[in-house]
C-alpha cells in the first residue's frame, strides 16, 4: 500500500495573487510576493508583465522559487508592471492551460487576468457564452470573465469589466493588467481577501495577503474594500464602487488556517488572532492537565494561547520532519497509521506519563486526528484531551476553497462525542462559533446580519449557487488531453 | 562558430493529415498514418479520438514514432474514429497551442481540425472577429476556420463549415472530427494533395499521400477533388462540391520533392514521374561525362531516368551519414563547407579523375549546392555538371510551404550562368518548366490555364494574397510565451 | 545579483546510515529509516540490499522521498537484508560515483559499505594503494576503506576489516553488508553516533539517531559503544572490541544541532537537553526583556527552556516559509539583507516597541545573524538581545562535518563584544563550555581528559590530521567527469 | 503487440574509436570523427582529453550529435589530445560506468583506454585479479585491461602495456591516452580494424575507419599492422611490434556490412568491394528476371553490382522511411508481417507483374527477409529471387560483434533450399566463400591458413574461446545497479 504523506487532512486554499504597477523589477518584485504567497497554492504559478509594448508571459508547474525565480526566466518577464498567481488545483485538473494568469486578445488590446476565488454560476454562463460563439481554452471559471468583457458591448475596458462581473455570482479577488492599467477587485461581499500596499518608493502593490509586502520591503496600507474597484494608470489612482452595496462578509478560515500568522486582515495580527482563538478555547474548555502540545505547525499559536491562559507548560510534544516525499510503500507489518509518521514523531520522553492538550486548528476528514492521537497515546500519554481552533467544519466551501464533499467531513456526520470517541481522545471540544468571533475582535456573531462568511461552520451561504442547484456539472466534450 | 546540419537547404512541407472514420484501432492506425507522412513534419504531431461521448487528445513536439506510438499514450486515445496531423514549423512558433489538431467546444459538441496549407487572409480575418468579441489561443491561421464555424449564424455544422470556408482565401486540406462525422475538404484549387482509401474491411480514410495506406495494409481509391467536402457518418459516405467551380492548381512540387516516392499522385507514381524528370533532363541538356551521381535521397530517382536515357553508368558517389544531430562546433582551421560533411561524404575512389553529372532535385538558397560541387572536386573529379529536376525556384510560396524570402532564392538574384560559376560547376541546367509537366503526363504547360500550381518556378499566385498585399503582420501582443 | 536561500549558515553534518537484518521488507524500511535521517544529509541517498544470492543497488540525486521511496525503485531492491546512506555533500562534489552505499566485489564475494564521518590519512592512504596498483573509482575516502579490505592479506573478512581500520586515522560510523553479514562499527573515540534497535518482531537494526526506529515502530536499544564492532548474521549477534581502549569523544554538537530533538542519545532527550541549555543560557546571560523569539527551527527548544528559566513569555516573533527554491534575484532596489526574509519574515505586531531575546542555536560565518538583527530592528523592536545555544564556533571540523575554513567562522575572529556591534545586537551570549557539559548531564568540561569531542569549540582534536599537515591535498588526474 | 522497428535483424559491430595528438582543437575534431563512426555504435559514446595537467571527461548516451557535440559540452573537454569512443551495447548492459573511453589513475598518472573488439578470456582473468585485490568499477572486458596494467611489476608504462596484453585473448584495437602519450594498437591477428592518418597541417590521428578522416579534411595513411603499438609523444611517432608474429586474419564481415562503403580498408574501397560481390552474384547464381531491387541501404551497392554485371535494371522498389521510433502497436487486424512496414514500403508500380531479384547483405535470423518477400509479394512481384552478398552466417563470432547464439542463426539451422521455401523465394542464393575472397581481391580462400576472419561463415575460430570453453559465464553479485 501506499501512503502519499502530502494528504494532511486539511482544507485549501486555491490561490494568491499579486500585481505591482509602474516599477523597474516589476516581475522580480512578483517573483517575491508570489514566494511569500506560496501557501495558498503550490501546483503551479505563472506571471504576466507588459513592457509599454508587448506583455510577457511565464507559466510553469511547481513552485515559484523552483519554476520562476531564476534569472533566466525573469529576463523574459520585461517591464515595469506585472501580475502574478500561485494555483492550487484540485484533483485531475492540472492542465498548463488553466494555470493562471490568463491572458487574451481583446479588441482593445491584451488583457491578463489572475483569480482568487470561485464563481458560483460559471457553468451555466460558459453554456450560454458557448452558444453565442465564444471558444473556451481553459476549464477554469475565470475564462467565463474575460468572454463576458470581449463580448460586452460597451466600448470602454472598465465598463465592460462592470458589465461582465454584473453576470457573474460567487467570490473573486483579482488582479488584472492592461496596456494602461493595473486594476485590482473584490467581489461585492469581500469573500477573498485583497490588500493595498507601497514600497517604499511609492509604487503601488497589490496582494492576496500583507506578507507579500514585507518580503520586498514594503508596507500595508489597506484591505481593497468590498465591491472596489482600485485601478493604477498613469494618472494615479482611482477607486470605483460600481456594485450595490452590500454587508461585508470576508472569510473567517482565512483568520483560522488559510492566512500566514505575520499576514494582517484588517489591520490585525492573524498571529495575534490565533492565539487569542486559543485563550478562548482554555476558558471555554479548559481541562486539568500536564502540558500543552501543538500539532504542528498550524495548531502552534493557539496552543501558545491555550497555555497562556492555562498556566500549562506548552511543549514541543510532536516534532515534524520537515522533509517530504511523493509517496512512501508501507510495510506490510507495520504497525497502524503508519503514514502520519512520515511527517510527525511524537517526543516521547516529553510525553511519557503525562496528561496532555493537543491543540490543532480544525478537524477535516478526522483522518488525521486518529492517527497524531494514537502516536501520542503509543508514546506513553496518560490522557489526551483535543481541543480545536475552530466549531466543527460541517459544510463544504463553494467560494475558492478545496473543500471534500459534505458527507465526507467528519462533522457533519458525528457529534461531538462520537468525534471524539472515534478519534479515540479522552475529550474533544471545538472553539464555539462565538468564540471565534470574539476572538477576532467582535461580540460574537451577529446572526441576523454575520459580519463573516462562516458557511462552513454554520451552512449560512451568503451568495448563492445557481451551477450546483441548476444540475450544471461542467462536464466537458474534450476528456482528456496530453502533451 | 556551429554549424546546423537539419539546415538543409530545402523547401519544407508544413504539414501531413490523417483521418479514420469506424475503426475499433482508430488511434493505432492513425499513429501509423502519420508515421508514413512523418516527411512532411517532423516538429510536432498530434491526435484527436472519439469515443461517441467523449473526445481526447495528444499532442506532442517530436516524431510520431517517439512522442505517439507507445502503448500508454494509445491507450488514452479511446474511440473509433480519430484525425492526427504532423506538423513542420516556422522558425520561434513552437508553441504547444499551435500543434494540431486543434479543438473547441462548439455549441454543436466538440469539433477538432488538422489543416495542411495557409491561408492568405487569415490575419484580415482574425483582426475583424477579435472585434466581435473571439479570443484566440493560438496564433495558427486555421483558428480563424472554428472562429468563422463557431460564429456562423447557420444552424447546421456542415453549413456553418461551408459559410466559414466561403470567407477565408488561401490553400487549405481539413480532416475535421465531430461528435457524428470524418469531413475531408480540399479548397477550390486543391493546391495541397488529400488522396481518400479504405482498409481491406471497407473502412473509410484520409491522407494527405497513399503510403499513409500501405503501412496498414489499405488502399488508395482516389483523390478528394478540388472544392470537394468528403463527409463519412454513419449512414455512410456523402460529396458536396458547394463553392463555385474552379480550375484545378494542384502543388507542382509535390511531385518534385514533397511527396514520398512511393505515393501516387492522381493515380500516378511519383517515382515515376522523378524518373521521366531525371530522362526529359538528359535529353534537354545532356552532357559529355562519365558517370551520373545523385545528391541522396532526394535526387536518386531523376539520377536513374538520366542514366538511364543517357547510358551514363550510376554510382553511389555521395554517401549520406543517416545520423544527425543538433549542432557541432566547426574546427577553426577546419576546410571550407564543413557543414555538409557531416551529412554527406565523397566516395573518393569512384570520382577520382572522373567527369560526373550530379543529379538534385532543386536549388534553393544555393548554400548546399556550393558545398557539394566543392567537395566533389575535392574528391578529384575532373568536371562537375549539376543538373536539377525542378526549374530555377524564384518566387515565395504563400500556400503552405515554408520558403524563403524571395531575395533569398538564388534563382531569383542570378542568371543560370551566374549560377554555375556561384557554385563552381562545369555547367549547370534546370529541367524546363514544359519539360518539368511532360514528365507529370502533360504535353507541356497550358500558359493560358496552367494546370497546376507552379507560382514558385513561374511567380504565377492562382489565389490572392490579401493578407501580404495588405500589411497585415501579425503583430500579437502576447510576444512571449513560455512554460 | 542571486541569492540562494538554501545557504543558511549553518554547519553540516555529512551523513546518516542505517542497516537492517533478516526482515523480508528490509529495502521499505531503510527507506523509511532514511527518510527520518534526512536531515543529515539531502544531496543523495542510496540503499544496496541483499537477498541470498544477489546484491541490488539503488542510489540516486535528491531526497528519499522523491528518489528512493517508490513502489517502482523498492521493488528492485530485493533481499532482507539492506544498508542505506543519506549524504551531504561539499560544494562541487556531487558525482554519483561518490553516492553511498559504495560496493565492490571482493574475492570473497560482495561487500557494501555506508560510512558517516570522515578519515584524517585518506589521501596519503590512497597515494599508496595506488602505487601498489588499486584503481579508484570515486574521490570519497570510504573507498580507501575497501582498497583496505581487498587488499589485506587476512583470510577472513572480520580480521581484514580489522586489518584495514588498523590503518585508518578518523572518525567513522560504518555499516556493512556482506553475503553473510550486517556489521556496525564506531571508531575508538565513538566521534559520530550509532544506535542499536529492534523491531517488534525482535529484527535488528542499526542506525545514526534513533529517530529512525520511532518511524517503523521500532524501539532503540543502545548507542553502540567507541571501537565497538557488531556482527549479525544467521546465528545472531557477536561484539567485539579488537581496538586498544581509548575514552569515548562523542560529538557534542550532535547535542546543539545536529541530532533531531525526538531522538536519544546515551538514553537522553536531545530536545530536553536543548531546553536545559537555553535555561543555563538564561542563568549565565539573563537580561531585562519583554519577550523571547527563537531563529525557527534550530532555536526553538533553547527559546522554550530560556522563557521557562527567565519566566519571560515565548512568542513566535519571526514566522518561517516552508518553501524554498533554487535562486531568486535580488532586486537592486531592495532594502539589505533580502536573503534572510525568502525564509524568514518579522512577526512585526509581536515585536514593535518590545525588548526582545533572539535565541539562536549557534552563529558560524555569522551572516545570517546580521540580517535576523536588522530584520527584527525593522520591525520595530526597542532592544535586541542575541543568545547562543552553544560555545563561540572558533574551529574547524575535519571529523565528518561540514565547515568554513577556520578565517571564515565569525568566532574565530572576533570577541564577543565585536560580534554584538558587528551584528548590532544590544547584546550577545554565548553558553559556556561548561554550561553546555552541564546541559548534557555532566559537572562541566573534564579538561584533563574531556567527555566530548568539542574541538570546534576548543581547538582540542582528539585525532592527528594527517593529511592536512602533510599537505596531502588530493588533487586528481581527472579534473571532471560529466555525464 | 508491440514491435520495435528498430530490431533490423542485423548483425552490429561493437565500437569504433578516434584518437588525435596534439591540436588545439583536439576535442572537437574527435566528435566529428566519432559522429562518422556513429555506424559501429549508437548507444553512448565518450570522449577523454588531456591538457598537459589533468584529464577531462564526458560520457553520454546517445547520438553524438545529440549528446556530445554542443559547445557546452566541448568546452569542458579541454586539451590538445583525445581519444573518443562509440559504443554499441548488448541488451541490459546500458550502464554509464560501462560507457567508454575508461579511465583510472594509476601510480605513474592518468591512463584513458577506448576499445574496440572482445576478449574471450576475460572472464578467467577478472577472477585471479579480483583474487589479487582489484576491485573492478564495470563489466567491461575492457577494465581487465587497466587492472593488469596497474598491477604490473614493470616500472614503464609500455612494458607495463606488452605485460598486460601478453596475458590478454581475443580481438581488440585500442587507443590510449597517458599524460604523454598518445597510443594506437591492434591485435596480433589484426581482427578488427584501425587506421592512422594525419590532418592537413601533419597532426597524427587514429580510427577504426578512414571515414572518420574524411570529415575533417584528413587524409588516410595506412592501416596499424596487426601486433603493432604505435605511439605518439613530443618527440614523434614510434611503432612496436613486441608480440610473436602472426599471421593477419581481418573480420572479413567488415567489407560484407560493417564498414561505410565511403571507407578505405588495406587501401581498398569498401563501396567497390560489395559493387563486386553483387558482380560475383550475378555471375554465380544470375536468374532471369525484370529488375533488380536493393533491399535498402546495406544491399545498395550489390545490387548496382549485379545489376551492372547482369544486365537488369536497377530500380528502387523498396522505399526506406528514414523516421524511426521506439515502439508501436500492432493494430490486431494487421496483414501479417507489419513491423517492417515502419521501415521499408514497397514501391508498387514498378514490382507489380515483374520478376524481381531483391539484393541484401547478409541473413542473420531471417526474421525480415520473411517479411521482405511478403511484402514485395503482396506488391504484385510475379516472382522473387533473393540474392545475398555473403555466404551463410552459421556460427556466433566471439571477437567484437553482436552475433545471436547459433542456433538462432538461420543458416546454422537450414539448408539454403529449406531457407529459400522458409521466406517464401521463388529461388535463393548466397555469394560462394571463394566468391566473397574474389571480391576482397584475393584468387580465393587459402584454406590452410585463410587470410581472413570468416569464423561467422567457416566456424574456423582463429583464437581460442577460453572462457566459453572454461564455462566462465561472468556472473556477479550486484545483479543490478540503477540511479
Amino acid at each position: 500500500m501506499i501512503t502519499n504523506p502530502f494528504d494532511d487532512d486539511k482544507l485549501h486554499e486555491e490561490c494568491g495573487i499579486f500585481g505591482i504597477y509602474g516599477h523597474p523589477e516589476a516581475a522580480a518584485h512578483t517573483v517575491l510576493g508570489l514566494h511569500a504567497l506560496q501557501h495558498r497554492g503550490q501546483e503551479a504559478a505563472g506571471i504576466v508583465s507588459y513592457n509599454g509594448t508587448q506583455f510577457f508571459s511565464q507559466r510553469h508547474h511547481g513552485l515559484v522559487g523552483d519554476s520562476l525565480s531564476s534569472e533566466e526566466v525573469i529576463r523574459t518577464l520585461v517591464g515595469d508592471s506585472a501580475i502574478g498567481h500561485n494555483r492550487y488545483s484540485t484533483t485531475g485538473d492540472t492542465l498548463m492551460r488553466n494555470v493562471q494568469p490568463l491572458f487574451a486578445e481583446l479588441s482593445g488590446g491584451g488583457f491578463a487576468i489572475a483569480h482568487n476565488g470561485n464563481l458560483t454560476n460559471s457553468m451555466t454562463l460558459r453554456k450560454s457564452l458557448i452558444q453565442k460563439g465564444s471558444i473556451f481554452q481553459s476549464t477554469s471559471d475565470t475564462e467565463v470573465i474575460i468572454h463576458l468583457v470581449a463580448t460586452s458591448s460597451y466600448p470602454k475596458l472598465v465598463d465592460k469589466l462592470v458589465d461582465a462581473l454584473g453576470q457573474v455570482e460567487g467570490a473573486y479577488s483579482l488582479v488584472i493588467l492592461t496596456q494602461k492599467k493595473l486594476i485590482g477587485i473584490r467581489d461585492p461581499l469581500g469573500i477573498r481577501p485583497l490588500v493595498l500596499g507601497e514600497t517604499e518608493d511609492g509604487v503601488p502593490l497589490l496582494a492576496s495577503e500583507s506578507c507579500a509586502f514585507d518580503i520586498i520591503g514594503a508596507r500595508y496600507i489597506r484591505d481593497v474594500e468590498p465591491g472596489e474597484i482600485v485601478i493604477f494608470n498613469e494618472d494615479g489612482v482611482k477607486s470605483l464602487k460600481p456594485f450595490p452595496k452590500a454587508n461585508q462578509r470576508s472569510c473567517i478560515f482565512e483568520n483560522v488556517y488559510f492566512s500566514r500568522p505575520d499576514s494582517l486582515t484588517a489591520n490585525t495580527s492573524v498571529y495575534e488572532i490565533r492565539k487569542r482563538i486559543g485563550e478562548e478555547l482554555a476558558r471555554e474548555s479548559g481541562v486539568e492537565a500536564d502540558l500543552v502540545i501543538p500539532v504542528p505547525d498550524s495548531g502552534t499559536p493557539a496552543a501558545i494561547g491555550y497555555g497562556r491562559e492555562s498556566g500549562l507548560p506548552f511543549e514541543l510534544g510532536i516534532i515534524r520532519n520537515h522533509y517530504v516525499g511523493r509517496t512512501f510503500i508501507e510495510p506490510s507489518d507495520n504497525i497502524r497509521h503508519f503514514g502520519v509518521r512520515l511527517k510527525h514523531n511524537a517526543n516521547q520522553p516529553q510525553i511519557k506519563g503525562k496528561r496532555v492538550v493537543l491543540v490543532d486548528d480544525s478537524i477535516v476528514r478526522g483522518t488525521t486526528s486518529v492517527k497524531i492521537v494514537e502516536m501520542v497515546r503509543r508514546a506513553g500519554a496518560k490522557e489526551v484531551h483535543m481541543r480545536i481552533a475552530s466549531p466543527p467544519t460541517t459544510h463544504s466551501c463553494f467560494y475558492g476553497v478545496d473543500t471534500p464533499e459534505r458527507e465526507k467531513l467528519m462533522a457533519s456526520q458525528m457529534t461531538v462525542e462520537e468525534m471524539a470517541k472515534h478519534i479515540n481522545a479522552d475529550s474533544l471540544a471545538f472553539v464555539s462559533l462565538d468564540g471565534l468571533y470574539r476572538a477576532v475582535g467582535l461580540a460574537g456573531r451577529n446572526n441576523d446580519q454575520p459580519q463573516y462568511c462562516d458557511a462552513c461552520f454554520s451552512g449560512d451561504y451568503p451568495i448563492k449557487l445557481t451551477d450546483r442547484d441548476g444540475g450544471e456539472d461542467g462536464q466537458l466534450s474534450l476528456l482528456a488531453e496530453q502533451g
